[in-house]
């Protein structure tokens, strides 16, 4: 038992309601992706409101139980955790009014129709209005929430606990410049492909599904407690710690798209596998942030699942289920997966550009939330970045500021993350290269052994959970935090040397 | 709105939170035995006991509701069949303390373990000892229930509300010795087949899936509000009024097994999508009981898919799908459909030895919770029943008394249900033909008309969901109840004529 301290022990008591609730609505929330008929979205609606109205409910009545446990003298790191776990939940609980959740969840639903509508006809004065609700919205939610220094602050904390806008800024400003020379070099060079063949050549699904599974096997995924399926936009769901379920998307053309949602989900379910089991049926049982979440994502899909080291291993599997690869080697398939090139979308972006995508929307939140951005502005505002920084210019809004569903949803504080989980990605790399030795580390990724790998992100990261913030897991993992020099210099020798 | 008076509407706002635990369970039940990896089992587990406590706390909370609505001095019937159902669900929660709950609980799951091992070795000695204590706390449940004369009363209540042994009795009373005379008849005539080649014939399971696939768009079921997966023992899941999924099975042999698993429970999606849409969120949005929904999976599994009209309309489509099928025609399809023989097991049984089977698990149970009969004396007695009514014993009790999952989960009551449904399906043949024209009805079948069948079924039957109870649905829709004449008739023309 994790939990010595009585006190403790009675908030996990009561936790197991919100606990059982959360497993539902996971639950749902898959399966509303993969299989629900549609027709029954709407009673499956209500039905989630309801049940999000319960843990609310339970959340506020475990004030009393968070009072008695505060007093607790001597907190061991698991106890501390939960504590700090339940202030933020119950702070958040009593800081935002139903009034205002049904305001926002009215706003975004409303919004969501209207920017898919303005999307398709690539019209944002049809997405505009709602936006401008939203923004208002989420200005409310900063204000009620309360900062230091910043609004933008409130949010980003809802995502990646204590980040701040001084610490993106700090990590953004050291990263652009950086990222700027290396794009300049990597073109002026012309080493890096910035297209290859392979990205027109259709494919069936079948035997991709194939190369999927295979892949998984590669990387020993436990079947018992694992499943994979499909939607079109893919994503990992934790029911429980025995139960993790990814799904990935057959587009038909561009087969590494299937294969990188793969590996990126791959990577969020094996975090979610590796939590201490000791922590389920308490909210330790997740992800330490965002952040940290996409950093271990970003591990296995960029660091591990774009190296030479993996394309060797991948090639012959590929070659077996897919004919059409078979006139590339290895080498071919490892440029494939690896070409660089400027590009107006962020989810078709490469490991290096795709940084940019993530700052120039960054920049944008903080503004539209500080007002030192209208909502009228941002088409203008988004071009003129986009052209400064990727070096080219939307010719229309579908292709510029109309492109993520993330503003719809009124999720300000969210896009940083994506670039969090580079750079700890990055750390992770580091650090881990310095405890295994690089030459042995890639040795054992050559031999398609990962068991060392996935030890060490368990032990170091993955085990840990929820319990220790974001920015305390970095410091006991790499005595610093949020530092993007790994990640740059990864980069900077993988596209350079 | 259905209801109006204002109490009622109380009750059904307190009743949201129940239905919305309701429809989480019901998705966590389906997934359980479809897509769940099985390391989850026992998180599943936990999460689903906490959800089920919460909805007997809600149920108990809604006392107050329910005093108020009482006293309505002119409830309309949906009015009247809220209260009802809610007298019913409080009144079993209160009579029924959770120490009793978690005892059976705990029972039934070591019970379904030893069943399991006890059927595997074919050693009813395994199982006996668990068995007996379920029987013990059956008789408790009895007890506490409370019943006039018979204590197997209690426990029929729960699944067919109202239905007793007086009412059984005289129901069975009048059908077995009619079965008997039908089945010597049937076996000296030697008209029907007792078995067909096409029962050893492999499949394989996609072309199959298909099959089955068009047999639902024979049948028009609507996409968007249904679903159907695979799972070893098919079942209906209604998540939610626009959501209702079934399962099928692939066994590999005997296509027609795969055939009929499908449409029994398309037959059972039907009934969930037709309850009046406006029940919704009560619990009138259900079947009448366990006994009127299995009168309409058997309606159209038997009587509408086991007819002659089905069999012409099938036989094409079998043909383009299942190469093997291709030397026979629609009267062999028919009476590979219909064979008749003695089999011992319940599943396998055709459409009239069927009934044998239920009945004799009927006496035993009502003699078990009567203490009439001891666990100890259960296989004697079922081989010699076995004997009696079907005409073989069983070489072995896996052959026998072990062969089904109902006893070691403690559902006594249950069985007759499974007769119940033969013939309230035989009343409704009856009355449809009586009401559309005998070969009117059969001639919209032979071209695949079901609109007419599935509007009757909904108008009369279906829409009405849980407002009335089965006695008093059968007497409006009837003007009799649990009349097994109809049954009777429909197997003596259908197997001499």
């Amino acid at each position: 038992m994790l939990f010595k301290n009585k006190s403790v022990k009675a908030l996990a008591e009561s936790y197991k309601r919100i606990w059982s609730i959360g497993q539902a609505l996971g639950l749902m929330g898959w399966d509303l992706e993969v299989y629900m008929p549609e027709n029954g979205a709407n009673a499956r609606a209500n039905a989630e409101s309801q049940l999000e109205l319960l843990i609310q409910k339970y959340m506020l009545e475990m004030k009393k139980d968070l009072r008695m446990a505060k007093k607790e003298k001597s907190p061991n790191v698991y106890e501390q955790g939960f504590i700090r776990s339940t202030i933020r939940d119950i702070d958040y609980f009593t800081k935002i009014p139903p009034i205002l959740i049904e305001k926002f969840s009215k706003a975004t639903a409303k919004g969501h129709i209207s920017w898919r509508h303005a999307r398709e006809k690539s019209d944002f004065s049809k997405f505009k209005p709602d936006l401008e609700l939203i923004v208002k919205l989420a200005r409310e939610k900063a204000e009620r929430l309360g900062y230091k220094k910043h609004p933008y602050n409130a949010l980003l904390d809802l995502y990646e606990e204590e980040f701040t806008v001084a610490k993106a800024d700090k990590m953004f400003g050291k990263m652009v410049p950086r990222l700027k020379k290396l794009t300049e070099k990597i073109y002026r060079e012309e080493k890096v492909l910035r297209s290859h063949p392979l990205e027109k050549i259709a494919y069936k699904t079948e035997p991709m599904r194939q190369v999927n599974e295979k892949i998984l096997k590669l990387f020993d995924m436990p079947n018992g407690r694992f499943r994979m399926d499909v939607s079109t936009h893919p994503f990992t769901m934790g029911i429980n710690v025995n139960d993790v379920r990814i799904t990935t998307r057959y587009e038909g053309t561009d087969f590494k798209r299937s294969v990188f949602s793969t590996i990126h989900e791959m990577g969020h379910a094996i975090y979610e596998l590796n939590y201490d089991s000791r922590l389920e049926g308490t909210p330790l049982s997740d992800g330490a942030s965002v952040g940290v979440h996409e950093s271990q994502s970003r591990f296995w899909e960029n660091i591990i699942g774009r190296s030479n080291a993996f394309a060797g291993l991948v090639t012959p599997l590929l070659k077996k289920e897919l004919p059409f690869t078979r006139r590339y080697n290895k080498n071919d398939i490892y440029q494939y997966f690896n070409c660089v090139k400027p590009s107006l979308i962020r989810v078709d972006a490469d490991e290096v550009t795709y940084n940019f995508h993530v700052y120039l929307r960054y920049e944008i939140e903080k503004k539209l939330i500080n007002g030192d951005l209208e909502v009228s502005e941002l088409p203008g505002y988004w071009n003129d970045m986009m052209e400064k920084l990727v070096g080219i210019r939307p010719k229309n809004d579908a292709l510029g500021v109309l492109q993520d569903v993330h503003w719809s949803g009124g999720s300000f504080g969210y896009f940083p993350t994506y670039v969090v989980g580079n750079v700890i990605a990055g750390m992770t790399l580091q650090k881990m290269e310095k405890n295994m030795g690089s030459a042995a580390l890639w040795g054992k990724v050559q031999k398609g052994q990962f068991n060392p790998i996935k030890t060490w992100l368990k032990d170091n990261i993955q085990k840990w959970g929820a319990v220790y913030t974001p920015n305390d897991l970095q410091m006991k993992v790499f005595g610093n935090s949020y530092n993007p020099d790994p990640f740059l210099s990864y980069l900077e020798r993988k596209y350079l040397d």
